[in-house]
């Protein structure tokens, strides 16, 4: 069986093509243009490949509400022209197959409790820290959605106390909460902060401190409300990999041993991790979705 | 169907019985003493009432995790007596019925979500505000458990500028982590402050405010994370009716028009509300946990 899958970003669209082990055979990546000319181009892709269903996982916000009218589109972003784009009835229109539809981050989170780090637990949360900040929640061998989905990126956390730029405390980036957890610890507030982007910061930067910081915050504040079973940390920021030790650390200081686990106290190395994946959880998490959509995928009871 | 049901809080036990439909028939409550005698009481209530499963929402934490060899018991409470304790092994030995078990505040989602603010939902979240502050997860037609199970009431959310006392900022009163939310805003931790319990403090006194500050940002945090269709605000400080709007304006206030939903925007009153089983939620959701131990409740789906 052939199933296609799009990981949908903000920054770029990444089609694929795997099987139903969770091996992708094929994958293509361009830029996130227009909505009419990037859904061309994922069209154009799957032309001819014989996929049996698609997944999509894409940034939002989206309507994944079956029972609503606007299901399937994007919602309120400020990419232009994706407002209110019709995401899903434009590849139905295209191809008369099975499609599955989620978050980005819900996608992820999938693919890793398929075939990643949180393979067969029935429970993990996925974080990634880039360009914005994003939470996929899988718990009890479902993907959250609820009202609209999680939209963890904007919780509210404390500031920290020696967070100043320009001589002024700094402000955050987020245009709604100015000083939430994407508008502290994304990619773009690293930047304005710094005058730099992260990727230039060397690893004893005092940036990586107040990363971790925020991260934990808001990592501690996700194991205190569901309790999940892992936690992967993914994302263009989590490529510096001298924060996992960081974050690990705020984490335990944060909970200063009132969580019971030894999955917190003694092991938390095999807690809180990388994506199993690498950069391929947010596309293998769409080929689940694919999967699921087919009706060849059981749901994973924990 | 006669199924019993015990909601086992940290100062008293309420035992009762009810039918397939969520009536409660019968109940009887009393102090929580040392477990041997406590237990002894709940035996002794459900002696000779034919009882067909039993279900118990405790307090905690809690073991929940069925593979474990400790599973049914209270773990690391500070509670003299109860650290330790096989709560559900000791009932097992008196009756040979199907047990459901989970947490006090998880049980109240259940109940809540099964006949009460959230029937037919699928997804809840259930906040208790009182003595302590705990939080109920029901999700996708499943209530969460993970690691451990969520213990919410201790999220870290920033201080007031203005939460002094004594004429110093308020330390908070959480023996763990001083100013999480259950040291700023819990029954006790509102006593401290104001040198009065919250229940002698007239309806438009400061105290209030700061309450609604804090409940409403974890609620803010809640609904970024998870995104219930519905939060169900309970427990004796919720008993302050006033608390209800402030807490909304708060939420509104943090969200900003991020999450876009009429539920928050224009129909907030009818998303944030009291339980719908008023005190009984607790109770009635022991006995949905004894229905489904019982095999006589359809898992429910979103």
């Amino acid at each position: 069986m052939r199933i296609g899958a799009i990981e949908a970003g903000g920054t770029k669209f990444v089609c694929g093509v795997g099987d139903e082990a969770g091996n992708i055979e094929d994958k293509a990546s361009f830029p996130t243009g227009h909505p009419e000319k990037t859904m061309e181009r994922a069209i154009q892709y799957f032309n001819g490949k014989g996929v049996e269903a698609i997944g999509i996982g894409s940034f939002g916000p989206v309507d994944l509400d079956p029972a609503s009218p606007t299901y399937g589109y994007i919602t309120t972003t400020p990419k232009p022209g994706w407002a209110g784009f019709p995401f899903l009835d434009t590849l139905r229109q295209a191809f008369d197959v099975p499609f599955g539809w989620d978050t980005d981050v819900n996608a992820a989170a999938f693919g890793e409790a398929m075939w990643g780090a949180a393979k067969g637990l029935g429970s993990c949360l996925y974080f990634t820290v880039g360009t914005g900040i994003g939470i996929g929640v899988y718990t009890e061998g479902n993907l959250a959605h609820g009202l609209v989905h999680p939209e963890g990126g904007h919780m509210l956390t404390r500031r920290h106390v020696e967070d100043h730029a320009d001589g002024q405390p700094f402000p955050g980036i987020c245009p709604y909460h100015g000083d939430c957890l994407e508008g502290m610890a994304s990619g773009p507030a690293i930047e304005k902060r710094w005058k730099r982007k992260g990727s230039e910061l060397p690893n004893d930067h005092p940036a990586w401190a107040l990363e971790a910081y925020y991260v934990g915050q808001a990592v501690t504040n996700a194991i205190l409300m569901l309790s999940p079973k892992k936690i992967i940390l993914g994302g263009g920021v989590m490529h510096q990999t001298q924060l996992f030790p960081m974050i690990r650390t705020e984490i335990q200081n944060n909970l200063n041993g009132y969580v019971s686990a030894k999955a917190i106290s003694a092991r938390i190395d095999e807690y809180i991790v990388p994506p199993g994946l690498g950069d391929d959880a947010g596309l293998c998490g769409a080929l689940a979705l694919g999967l699921k959509a087919a009706g060849r995928m059981q749901q994973q009871k924990p």
